[in-house]
């Protein structure tokens, strides 16, 4: 295996102080289900149970715990979350299918509350059985030593090949009361033998009903954790869950059953600004990245169409090479639109990196200067902006560069 | 600018004997439009005129020549084929176009063949005018030097990042009598600034009429020209241009009208083999290529769907960086065929890596042998098999690693 890759030179320069939200207790554990030495198992505890909604991955292969979770989401309520890295039990046929259960009995047991209201996630070797036995040791102490502020070491236990853990909090308010929100994430990180998943758990005070909840979380990673990539590969078991525990109502926030309910207006927002940070906290962490690149394409023939095309510039490996190696190539941007396959007419296009425009009608724009796009291509965060000049349709995404580590990471292991 | 590769480690042992075909003739001059001290131009020269079909990019972004070529064909004949390397003249806006028109207009002076006859392409650069004017002092030179067996110096003259020259030759019979096909290729390489396209080039003596032709063509170039790839990256120059003769017709071949007349069997299958073979050797030179891999997919739902999830398999990032570690990786397959959205049961996958089972019935195939699997993921071509265990929806597709030097070739050129 490689050594462990330094922290990325895009991760933030601090934490947030994360504040405790009612309800809600956290708890970590090592239970040696892959990693020695560290704590791989992370518990959320609702002593009073919450609201929950959740978004899951779009692969036709899901994981196990995807498919438990997403048979227990109608349900709408949660008493626990009981999450493991090192091994995704993904892959897992039947034995992964009763290796979920079995962890969620043991839970139950452990909290007392019934087994369809755990929700589970897993994180690391896809293709390994799943010993679930090795929760049953530590569940009793993890239950015993839940604490509200665990919040920042929960984030770390559920960590694989992130190179630091992903955090946020932001506050808003519902009828005049201040509500909390606050998450997690881990990365999409995929290393020796098949590290794959994206991971994200947020949590809030706020009394809002889960019918509600998954509305606005439906609607709110449209433009934060669909709107990101770093190479384009879709894990078997990314996992985006929303939790409320509603305790705010105790502090007189209104309960409120509807997501389009204007009252939300301030926690919408708040909820759309921490998704946008754990994702691009997500992809400044993405394996080998140097450069974290925001995408904005415009002028497009439709909002999905620019969607579509933004993510073909991200994806490309040219672009993303290119990107790498500091190179304004606007050549390559122009191949990316025309493979997207939708509208596009060469003689309108004008592409920008950071506020330079580097092409415009169907040419090399003149007046651009290499010399100073060379100096903004050397700056760590890079700005792309192209617009098609046929419609309205406008969409941004987010990525990171493609470097020789990425490779190493992924390819060199067995060396 | 990187030093330039070293030959492909796929590169194929020797070239074969090239014999002519009647009809054709090649030249090939140095007109300095990027390169030095290398020849640059080439002309294939049809003096009885030629039947001609052709596919092209489906960027919506296509080169000048491109467009050039796509209006022509409807004309169904070709005196004289004029392609250049070091330049790509893509989006040069009506500054190209001018510059297209007005190298047909330099050929057909030269030839006396009319314009609308002459087909064009150039691969090289991206965004740079090209200086057409530059084809002039060389063009009655190529005409008068052409040479019925120049096809291999022609094959070199379109190279840009290739690292060595693409051609097949393969013999048919229609109605009793031998004919002739030929052909070159050159291959996806994309470097410094904007190298990105792949040209091939195919002749035929046989007389076949140039509507039964293109039919031939398109079918043809599914399981061969797209069913390869290298990172998922569609040039805007992409051309296949197929040129028939009809001189074998003076011995005695029938003239052919149809696609489906029968007498055009053996025909198809070498044509068939031809492009095979010429794709082949475009992803064996694919950019830091070290490994051939060969993906088939079966039992998928349909034939479409199949090639969807060979395609999702072989462009995979994290498939193709696993490859070129000699990993045998097959949770990435697993992940690859999820993502591609296309309908599968993880419980009815089997993965084949030769003819070694890694998977199967949703789990890890406990009879497989680590070591066994090692040995073969060291040899330089992977066999790669899929059965979804769904239906009988089958597909190949060729594809090489990802590997450091692609992103070394890709991203540093710049340093």
């Amino acid at each position: 295996m490689a050594a462990p890759a330094a922290v990325s030179p895009l991760a933030p320069a601090s934490y947030p102080d994360l504040p405790g939200i009612d309800g809600v207790r956290f708890s970590t554990g090592a239970a040696a289900i892959r990693y020695k030495n560290r704590t791989d198992v992370m518990l959320a505890l609702f002593d009073d149970g919450a609201e929950v909604a959740g978004v899951f991955t779009k692969s036709k292969c899901p994981s196990a715990p995807v498919e438990w979770c997403q048979a227990r989401l109608s349900g709408g309520r949660a008493r626990a979350l009981l999450v493991n890295s090192g091994n995704a039990n993904a892959f897992t046929g039947k034995t992964g299918a009763k290796a979920t259960k079995f962890a969620a009995t043991l839970a139950a047991k452990a909290t007392g509350a019934p087994a369809s209201q755990i929700f589970l996630a897993s994180t690391g070797v896809i293709g390994e059985p799943l010993d679930a036995s090795k929760f049953e040791g530590i569940l009793p102490k993890l239950v015993k030593n839940a604490r509200a502020d665990g919040l920042l070491e929960a984030a770390k236990a559920i960590m694989t090949t992130d190179t630091y853990p992903k955090v946020a909090t932001a506050k808003a308010e519902i009828g005049g009361v201040e509500v909390t929100i606050a998450g997690m994430a881990k990365g999409a990180g995929m290393i020796a033998p098949d590290m794959a998943t994206m991971l994200s758990f947020v949590f809030t005070d706020a009394p809002i009903a889960a019918a509600a909840l998954q509305a606005l979380l439906g609607k709110s990673v449209r433009k934060s954790f669909n709107a990101i990539t770093i190479d384009s590969d879709t894990s078997t078991s990314d996992t985006l869950l929303l939790f409320a525990t509603g305790a705010a109502a105790a502090r007189g926030a209104p309960e409120i059953a509807a997501a389009n309910d204007r009252r939300l207006a301030s926690f919408k927002a708040a909820l759309d600004g921490l998704l946008l940070d754990l994702a691009h906290q997500v992809v400044k962490d993405g394996e080998g990245a140097r450069k974290f690149v925001q995408i904005t394409v415009a002028g497009a023939a439709s909002a999905p169409a620019a969607k579509k095309i933004a993510l073909s510039i991200a994806n490309s490996p040219l672009v993303k090479t290119a990107i790498a190696g500091e190179d304004a190539n606007w050549g390559r941007i122009v191949m990316a639109i025309g493979k997207a396959g939708e509208k596009a007419e060469r003689d309108r296009i004008a592409i920008w990196f950071g506020n330079i425009r580097v092409a415009h009608k169907g040419l090399r724009d003149p007046r651009y200067n290499e010399a100073e796009v060379s100096k903004l291509m050397r700056e760590q965060e890079i700005d792309i902006h192209v617009d098609l000049g046929i419609g309205a349709g406008e969409a941004i995404v987010w990525t990171c560069d493609l470097t020789k580590e990425y490779v190493a990471i992924n390819g060199d292991y067995r060396s």
